[in-house]
């Protein structure tokens, strides 16, 4: 049985850095090489990144990246590689925008470029702005001949429609497709991907290899688990989850009937003789709620190393919300690189120092002991003649929050690190957090999990080592900084506030169609009402992991200034 | 002669606030049939306000606006009305994305609504994102007939191609062309339009009235501006700039040569008999400075005014860039809506409360001197502990900047007032500035203004009045958070600053090219540096008015986690 060995190099590239993503990239060329591939398969924009955003509006950028495509195809040997990039092209669309090149994949062996293929569909929605950068590529039924056999090869967005260029490439008569990618993580992504594939492969009759970069950059977590499937549809191999990982597996192709199709030549060598070797035990994928853990740790290690920041700072509170990012940090970069402060002001428990003290015990972290009282003290008597004749309100409590904020910021800026902010998805929705106070950071490794689920996360990272104290999880949510405050002081409880948000804010669903479905009428519209007039926190918060198909990040693009709903 | 008279309603209306919208369109339509109006034009998408962003993905709100939109064509008589608006309809695009809406021009007549105009060109760089939310309208060559007069119709971007839409229907017959903005300001961007304007309604040969919106909404102004050309160009009227106007305008038609083209009848009156009224005196455009000005005004007085608050909060440090933000605010909103605040430390000069003192005095605002004394002197205390041993250095100054950020923050949310940031452009591009400190605020007036343009704005305004202290205007740039600071300690002089950020931010050009004009290699690079590794804190930055083509904001989408040009 003839079969072609489709070598998969699934990295975790860095957007931007040209230079240091091509000599990733021809190591692990010259491995496939060494494997004795027909063909590697690099991710989408595997030179620039993904995504390179604006930088793909310089031209100094385009040339660069150009150049050193040529660097690579001059490195290129028997083993054909498929590299996306930024082509140049004359772009033709409907409208007057300026984009003028194509996100493109570019077909290298033997020493040099041997052809380039352009996407096709460009998505534009959710977080991609592919319109905003990218002219449309046409190259209907095109195909690329390695070693005999057709392929088709095509960039993401192309095979998620049934009729994408994947079709055309098998109706030209492809005998195998291969797609590379910049797929994003959410919540779920990994099986609609794996169904999709599937039965695009069943659909063509042909074996499907699907190659996605792994990774951190900014927002986005790129999750890896690359995949391979036989012309049945069934599958042959998945790459690991959130990790590197250099793989070939030998795909077996479909008895060739009929006429050889017209085809570009990549390279001219033979298949290998024999019977394929079978595949590498594949990964299976993670469980739901650690496969979200371990995006929320490759999201804020990727930020942290890729920003050259030699560790974090974190505000500790005794609350499960800082007691998980300080967990996550430790997981995801070492204890050694974190550091725990405790901020006690004239309003916190006792237990907020004991539990933060604990924590930071199991976990092995830096601790430190910062009393909030004098700065909030100076705050007040600086104030005080401003302040006079008017009640303790609001004011006062974010001074408590903005001190500690200050706090952190200059340990920060002392001794290096950043500051990971501690904030989850409810409160950033409800804006139920101070601007400048405990919003402060350069990330925000909740920001995209709601209350509820930081408890399983919580509960799921203790099974697996117990290190968030079981009183840190019991105690009711509070942000102390009031006598006896309580989160629901102010919200509806998290497992009542949650779904509504989730409706709300991930659904777009109105307020009248949630009480419909048998939600408190005052209540949502309460809700809903915070969530749009908070906007403009939400404009200043720091980025953060997004792990669901709606995040509050560049997938929700809502105006401040906004007299709907009022 | 024939003519049609059509009237334009230049009208400042909110986003979202769909029932309100409405309601201003119904007065401006009984307005124009009082007017004997045959048609009254409206801005882009009048009813949802514009750009409704993230609204459009919610089912509800599309709804909502297709509702007002019935009630305002219920109310229509005589006097047709184009009205922008969000039409449904089966999207067609040429990938998977969800648009399934259009970007719509509504027209009404006699009780009810006579047909539906699609945008065909839908803008996708720059701050605009249209391919997210909109399908490509297709509507070739279709006319409209008023009063037996063939119109075309068309929205915005529609009439910046030379083979756009609007060709079409003049190659159909139509005998002028109505066309209806969202268009917003930027430098220059006046005679840019006026230009490109005359020169489609002299290569068609028919007249040409475009309406545009006015107003801010988060970062954009929109001018107004609108503008009427006859048939060889010629500007017949222009509108106010940055202001409401209702107009009317008596357009002579060309005489009416061949066939009467195929057109969808929208209302059949008779057009009025004699001959055209002399449109009123043209408004002269403002001379650059003044508009800018003019435009920074009305940014920050739409965002305040527009999100409810009742006035400003603003630190003055006795620098250039506060005095001008402060007399913005009190040429914007009133003296009496504006609070100065002067937070003088162990750093600051004797001149930086005097001058702001005087400041406040000639501008007749309300002035607080708020010592930063006490709560720096916490921080430094709180941290004795963990800063022994350590130098002092940046993260002390920072606290500074900091507790001034907390002091307005709270002075904010004490008496209300929304907090406007003083920085300018040339700081934020280069990140000389504190997050959490000189960068508080809800919004930022000056973030899209170069400290050159700074100057000139400052001596423009006090030639029309002296209020900024000439001592102010006179002394070095100093942030005054170490003994004896100068801006130009951190950076290069601003003149020669000012030029490289322009290229470097705004024109996306490279280091090597910025060099090649003869910019000093070491300096441009430093600078490059500098404003790549500031990305951070401008994500986290209050919007600011958008006077340029490209500025901090949406506008420039560069990834934060960026390894280019290292």
């Amino acid at each position: 049985m003839d079969f072609l060995r489709v070598a998969g190099a699934q990295l975790n590239l860095v957007v931007g850095d040209i230079d240091g993503n091509t000599e990733r990239i021809i190591d692990a060329m010259l491995w496939a090489e060494e494997c004795q591939a027909d063909v590697v398969l690099f991710p989408e924009l595997a030179i620039t990144g993904y995504p390179p955003e604006d930088l793909v509006l310089r031209s100094a950028f385009i040339r660069d990246n150009i150049s050193a495509l040529h660097r690579l195809a001059a490195r290129s040997g028997e083993t054909a590689a498929v590299v996306g990039f930024v082509d140049r092209g004359v772009g033709h669309r409907d409208d007057a925008g300026p984009a003028r090149v194509h996100n493109a994949a570019a077909l290298v062996a033997g020493g040099g470029l041997r052809g380039v293929y352009h996407k096709g569909l460009l998505p534009n929605y959710g977080v991609f702005d592919e319109d905003r950068y990218f002219a449309v590529g046409e190259n209907p039924g095109s195909l690329w001949e390695i070693n005999g056999v057709a392929v088709g090869v095509s960039v993401c967005e192309d095979i998620w429609v049934p009729d994408g260029p994947p079709a055309d490439q098998v109706a030209a008569g492809a005998e195998i497709l291969l797609n590379i990618n910049g797929s994003p993580y959410h919540r779920g992504r990994g099986s609609e991907r794996q169904q999709m594939l599937s039965e695009r492969a069943r659909s063509a009759g042909v074996p499907l290899v699907y190659l996605n970069l792994v990774g951190g950059q900014d927002e986005l977590v790129f999750d890896g688990q690359s995949m391979v499937f036989d012309a049945s549809g069934d599958l042959l191999y998945r790459a690991a989850q959130f990790e590197e990982e250099l793989f070939w597996v030998d795909v077996p192709l479909p008895e060739s009937g009929g006429d050889v199709p017209t085809a570009l030549r990549v390279s001219d060598g033979d298949l290998l003789d024999g019977n394929p070797e079978p595949p590498l035990a594949t990964h299976d994928p993670f469980e739901e709620t650690e496969e979200i853990y371990q995006a929320l740790c490759l999201g804020l290690g990727d930020y942290v190393r890729k920003n050259g920041f030699g560790g974090v700072v974190i505000g500790l509170s005794g609350g499960i919300d800082s007691a998980l990012t300080a967990t996550i940090a430790a997981d995801a970069l070492g204890a050694d690189a974190v550091r725990g402060v405790t901020m006690p002001s004239r309003y916190s428990s006792t237990g907020s120092v004991e539990d933060s003290r604990a924590l930071a015990a199991n976990l092995g972290i830096a601790f430190d002991e910062i009393p909030v009282e004098p700065p909030f003290t100076g705050f007040l008597e600086a104030l005080g003649g401003a302040f006079e004749l008017t009640e303790v309100d609001v004011a006062e409590q974010n001074l408590q929050a903005r001190s500690r904020g200050a706090i952190l910021m200059a340990l920060s800026n002392k001794f290096g690190g950043i500051v990971v902010a501690t904030g989850n998805k409810s409160e950033m929705s409800v804006g139920y957090a101070t601007l400048y106070g405990d919003m402060v950071g350069g990330y925000a490794v909740l920001k995209d999990v709601s209350k509820m689920l930081v408890y399983e996360l919580a509960r799921w990272r203790n099974r697996n080592g117990e290190v968030i104290p079981q009183r840190t999880i019991d105690k009711p949510p509070s942000a102390e900084l009031k006598p006896d405050q309580k989160d629901t002081d102010s919200l509806p409880p998290y497992d009542l506030l949650d779904p509504i948000l989730e409706r709300y804010v991930e659904d777009d669903a109105s307020v009248d169609e949630i009480v419909k479905e048998g939600f408190d009428e005052s209540t949502v519209r309460r809700i809903a009402q915070m969530v749009d007039r908070n906007e403009y926190k939400r404009r200043q918060a720091a980025p953060g992991v997004r792990i669901t198909t709606k995040s509050l990040g560049r997938d929700r693009r809502l105006p401040i200034t906004n007299g709907y709903g009022d």
